[in-house]
C-alpha cells in the first residue's frame, strides 16, 4: 500500500512517519511520501520513503503518487496564524484541501484521504456537552476552514473522488516543542515545562476545563481512520473522537502525582485576553459515534502525563539544551 | 445609499431591482449596479443605474463600487449545474463568495452582505422538522457549497470586512419561467403551467411534502436583511426562513380553488429518479430565530398561487408566445 502524509514536517507527522516505519505498524506500506513546505526528516524503514517540499495549495503531482492507497492530509496553519493572515490561511487550510481533492480525483480509484479537523470548529463555552449532531460555529477562522474542509471532503467522498474520514482532533496535550503564541499553549506548558525544570504561566483557572489527547492516542486514531470501514458512516465523514475532559486542576495533580514538587513551578498569572478566547471553547464532547467505529477511548490523564515522559521528554529535553 | 445586486440577471435579481427602483421602496437608493454574466436589463428608476457584465469569480472592481453600503449576492451556479460540473460549481459558489469578501475588504466601511442561501444546504428526510440549531449536511455539491459560503461569510463578519446575513431560502414557488431539469422543477410547474393552459408531469405523489416560500415574499425578506440590525445574530449570521410546509396535494388544492378544472392538466407520472433526489429534502423548518428577528411569516398556499397570477402568469405567457 502507497501511503502519502501531508504536513509530515510537523510533530504529528513525524510521529506518524516513525509509527509506520516501525515494525508491527498496522499498515503494509509499500512505499511513503513525505510532504511539507520544508523537505521533512524521513525515519529508517523497510519500505522507499521520499521527501518532497512545496506548496500544498499548488500540490505536486509526485505528493500523491499513482496508486497511492491511504493520503494523510495534516498541513495546516493553525489557529493563531490563520487568524493572523487571512489569506495565508484561506490558501493553506483551504485551498489546499481542494488540491488534495483534485489529486484524489487523478487516482484511477479514489484513496482513503484522513484529514485533521480539530474541536476549534465548535463553540459554545465551558457548560456545553456536544453530541455527534452538534453544528458547527466556530468563533476563529481556523475553526471555519476546518468545517469548510469537512464539507468539502464529504462532498468529495459522496461524489466517489476519494474516501474521506475528517478526525476532529481534541486539543493536544502534552505536545513536545515550545511554549508558542497559540492560546492553547498552556494547556501543554503546564505539564511540559515544570518535567523539564523550568517555570510556566498559567492564564487560566485551575477549573478550566479543556477536552484533550495524547499525541500518541491521535496516532493511534489517524492509523485506525486509514483502515476503518467507512460504509457506515454513510453521508457524515466527520468524527469528534473520544478525548477526555480535563481541568487544570487535573493535569497539574496528574503532573504532581508523577513528579512531586514540579506543579510549584506554575506560576498563576490570570490574563484576559487569553481567557476570552479559550472561553468559547467546548470542554467535552459526547463522541458515540467515534466509539461505536471503534476508536479507543482515551487513558486516563495521568497516564496522558506518563505518555510524555516515555515519548517525549528527553527528545524535548535535547531539543532545547541543541537551541540554547 | 449605494446598492450592488451580484446575479441582478435571473428572475429574483430582477424583481429586486423593479421593488427598488419602483415607488415606495424600503431603501433610499442612490445608485444601483446590476452585475451577471450577461449585463443585466435595467428598470426605469429616478437614480443612475449600470449594468455590468463579468465572472463573479474574477469581480470587477466597479461591481461593487467605493462607498456601496449594500451588497446583494444572489450569484450561483443552480443544484442541478452544480452537480453535473463540479468545477463549475467551485468556481461560481465559492469562489464567487471569496471575490465578494475581498470587494468588501477594499471598502473603507464594511458593506451589509446578503446572501441568498438554501435549504439545499440540509438533509434529512420527509420526517424532519429542523430547528435553528439543526446541523448543515448537504447531500448535493450546491447545497455544500452554499453551507459553506455560509461560514465565510459569518467569519468575515466576525472579522470585521462585512456584515452578512445569510438567507437560507425555502423552494421558491411559483417560479416563473419554464420547467427545467432541477429536480424541483415540478415544484412550481404543477401550479404555473396548468394556469398558462398547459399539461405537465407529476413525479412524485401528492403528499410529498416541500418547504416552499413565493418569489414576492422572498424579495421582502432580502428587503428586510437589508436594514434589519445584525448585532442580535451575535457570531451566527445565518437565518432558516418562515416559509410554509405544503404538500402537492396542497398545491392542487390551491391550483383547484382559484382556477377549477386546471388540475385536470396535472399526469402523475412518478419518476423513481427525482423521487430518490427529493426524498432527501427537509419539508418543515423552525425558523423561531427569524421571526424574532422581524421576517414576515408567510401568506398561505392560496396565497401564493394568487401571487403567481398577479406578478408573473401575463409575463410568462408573454415569454412562452415570444418564444414560439
Amino acid at each position: 500500500m502507497k501511503v502519502s502524509i501531508l504536513g509530515a514536517g510537523g510533530f504529528l507527522g513525524q510521529k506518524l512517519a516513525a509509527r509506520l516505519a516501525a515494525p508491527g505498524a498496522p499498515i503494509a506500506v509499500s512505499a511513503l511520501t513525505l510532504f511539507d513546505i520544508a523537505a521533512p526528516p524521513a525515519p529508517e524503514a523497510a519500505f522507499p520513503i521520499r521527501s518532497l517540499a512545496g506548496d500544498i495549495a499548488d500540490l505536486p503531482a509526485d505528493a500523491i503518487p499513482a496508486d497511492t492507497g491511504i493520503v494523510f492530509h495534516l498541513a495546516a496553519v493553525v489557529s493563531a496564524a490563520a487568524e493572523a493572515d487571512y489569506e495565508l490561511g484561506r490558501r493553506v487550510n483551504l485551498r489546499g484541501v481542494d488540491a488534495v481533492i483534485d489529486a484524489c480525483r487523478r487516482q484511477a480509484a479514489p484513496p482513503r484521504v484522513v484529514f485533521t479537523s480539530s474541536v476549534a470548529s465548535f463553540s459554545g463555552g465551558q457548560t456545553a456537552v456536544l453530541g455527534d449532531d452538534a453544528r458547527q460555529l466556530p468563533a476563529n477562522s481556523y475553526g471555519v476552514q476546518k468545517a469548510i474542509g469537512e464539507l468539502l471532503l464529504m462532498d468529495a467522498s459522496r461524489r466517489g473522488f476519494c474516501d474521506a474520514v475528517n478526525l476532529r482532533l481534541p486539543t493536544i496535550a502534552v505536545r513536545p516543542g515550545r511554549p508558542n503564541r497559540a492560546a492553547s499553549s498552556f494547556v501543554s506548558a503546564i505539564v511540559r515545562e515544570p518535567l523539564l525544570g523550568l517555570a510556566t504561566d498559567l492564564p487560566v483557572g485551575e477549573d478550566f476545563a479543556v477536552w484533550i489527547a495524547s499525541p500518541r492516542r491521535c496516532i493511534d486514531w489517524l492509523l485506525h481512520a486509514a483502515v476503518m470501514d467507512t460504509a457506515p458512516l454513510g453521508l457524515d465523514r466527520s468524527l469528534s473522537l473520544p478525548g477526555i475532559s480535563a481541568t487544570v486542576g487535573d493535569l497539574l495533580g496528574a503532573l504532581e502525582a508523577v513528579r512531586p514538587g514540579a506543579g510549584a513551578l506554575v506560576r498563576r498569572l490570570p490574563d484576559a485576553a487569553i481567557g476570552a478566547i479559550v472561553g468559547s471553547w467546548v470542554p467535552a464532547f459526547d463522541a458515540a459515534r467515534a466509539r461505536e467505529a471503534g476508536f479507543a477511548p482515551h487513558e486516563p490523564v495521568i497516564d496522558l502525563v506518563r505518555a510524555f515522559i516515555e515519548d517525549d521528554l528527553e527528545a524535548t529535553r535535547r531539543d532545547r539544551a541543541a537551541a540554547a
